[in-house]
């Protein structure tokens, strides 16, 4: 199987890092971050451009841009892990849709088109009678979306909720553990790389909405935008708070919540009790589905990270050509 | 998509159950419990099979065998929900084996035929053009086979372990909750249904033993029989060794563990801190796995029950409908 990568920052070359590592089957015919791109029908020399990246250069020609990976590279796959881009899904929307357009099956860990457009994008990849895959845009490594949609399929879920965010999973747990406050235990984030210099789109709940919308929309047949999450972030939460939630044997997490026939999108702090399998430490993430034949299913993982992540966008890979790919 | 269901006690009837309350498109053509069976290749009606079979009475004709339905009902998967021999796997073996050879998909929750002859069957099925499916065999209604054969695709397994009976989980549970000794705790476990009046293939960790063969042969290429499997069961464990975990804030619970390059399949009491995710309470299942890509993942969800059981039989019907069954 062969597949074109656009975005080499972190995910990108966790996929690489894998490929080099795995005998997976898997060649890299197109490769393009914002600044440079190769394309190469024999296989790109992965190690190299790894090398190119991590010296601070750009990972291949400048005269190389990702619209030219989309269009003139021979791929099966386009694995699309450029940021997200929450407003207008681009620059990862259009190669997204001009790959479907191209008969190419699309894997993505890029929350924006998926949140933004995921009904046109699949009537696009129906249309073409392609696949698009999008396991890595919700907890990282955690395989929630294969779960929910085969493993449960034939299920109603009438409420699914936890914990979305590593960064404020790693902050409340340091507050609760070390009696911190907010600002501190930001700057510990920070310090150990969990946050971003800013950190509205974590500690704000943005992210965590981003994932609700994009469940709400592929997989509980709701039609929302980010606009329909009501949402409370961290911010001000005190230490006393958290002391206070310690008491009663409960602590605080933020929780991403959806009742779908509710209408209800909801990220807020709330008190747990301990024992409760969602209050989770440090950077995970878990998610509990209520589903009216299975029951409660929890699922617990790394929410976040270059290896992790490239875990989800693998699976997604194997699955596609398992199906779909002759010959390969 | 036609299907035809050999065992009617609760697996079976929570399946009928669901199909009456869910318009999945699934019709059922075939049926027989031990003594008696139906054939009608225009849909069997299932409410009136329900209401002979819940008045005592068998739920067909005397006169159709469990063997008839196989060959001469009319249906694309056999789903095969006929309890336990972990000796021979028969008579429910032989009709898997049947129905693979007429080219017919299988979906069982039986796992002495999965635990006994995996590579055999699939061998058949391959053969034959057909898929063998068994996501109900372990751990109930969590998704665990589809999270790790197609989530965790590409991910190399190091440890597998967790609580895989409900009943030696409740018991646990119950015995540290209220020091009750293990009899006590027993005989109220059997009060509730949780338990048979004879509970040594639970309390022995037998069927958490032939769960742990069935991921070490189906998902982690080893090839193991329930012989393999050092085992511990609970029956000895007194209301002291509990108090004495609870005293270190810890407590005790049965643990199946895989480690595939040791060799090692083990089950066990253990101490677990009870923040740990994997002490789950009362009945629930809990299972972690150590992904090299995805890190650690914890499933939590019900391991038993009979409509928490239909859910994955019904999850592997609508995969097996999606991918293989024509015009349905």
């Amino acid at each position: 199987m062969r597949i074109a990568i656009l975005g080499f920052g972190s995910v990108g070359r966790g996929i690489a890092r894998v490929l080099l590592a795995k005998d997976l089957g898997i060649a890299v015919t197109g490769l393009a971050d914002s600044k440079s791109g190769i394309i190469d029908a024999g296989g790109i020399d992965l190690a190299a451009a790894l090398a190119r990246k991590e010296g601070g250069g750009p990972c291949g020609n400048p005269g190389v841009s990702p619209a030219d990976v989309v269009a003139k590279a021979k791929y099966d796959v386009l694995v699309e892990v450029t940021p997200t881009n929450v407003e207008t899904g681009e620059p990862a929307l259009g190669h997204i849709r001009e790959a479907l357009r191209r008969h190419k099956h699309v894997v993505t860990s890029n929350k924006g088109p998926i949140a933004l457009d995921y009904p046109g994008l699949r009537a696009l990849a129906e249309a073409n009678g392609v696949l698009l895959k999008y396991e890595a845009t919700v907890c990282g490594a955690i395989p929630l979306i294969h779960a929910m949609q085969e493993g449960l399929a034939g299920n109603t879920i009438s409420r699914l909720y936890g914990v979305f965010n590593g960064t404020c999973n790693y902050i409340l747990t340091r507050m609760a553990a070390e009696g911190l406050t907010y600002e501190q235990a930001l700057a510990e984030a920070r310090e150990l790389g969990y946050a971003e210099a800013d950190p509205t789109y974590d500690v704000e709940g943005i992210d965590a909405g981003i994932k609700l919308v994009i469940l709400a929309n592929t997989i509980l047949d709701l039609s929302t935008t980010l606009d329909d999450v009501e949402r409370t972030g961290i911010t001000l939460l005190s230490p006393e708070a958290l002391q206070l939630a310690e008491d009663q044997d409960c602590t605080i997490r933020l929780i991403g919540e959806i009742i779908p026939d509710a209408g209800v999108l909801r990220v807020s702090p709330r008190i747990i009790p301990k024992t409760h399998p969602l209050v989770v430490e440090g950077t995970l993430n878990a998610v509990t589905v209520e589903a009216d034949l299975a029951g409660d299913l929890t699922f617990i993982g790394k929410g976040a990270g270059s290896t992790e992540t490239a875990s989800a966008v693998i699976g997604d890979l194997l699955y596609i050509r398992e199906r779909y790919v002759k010959g390969s």
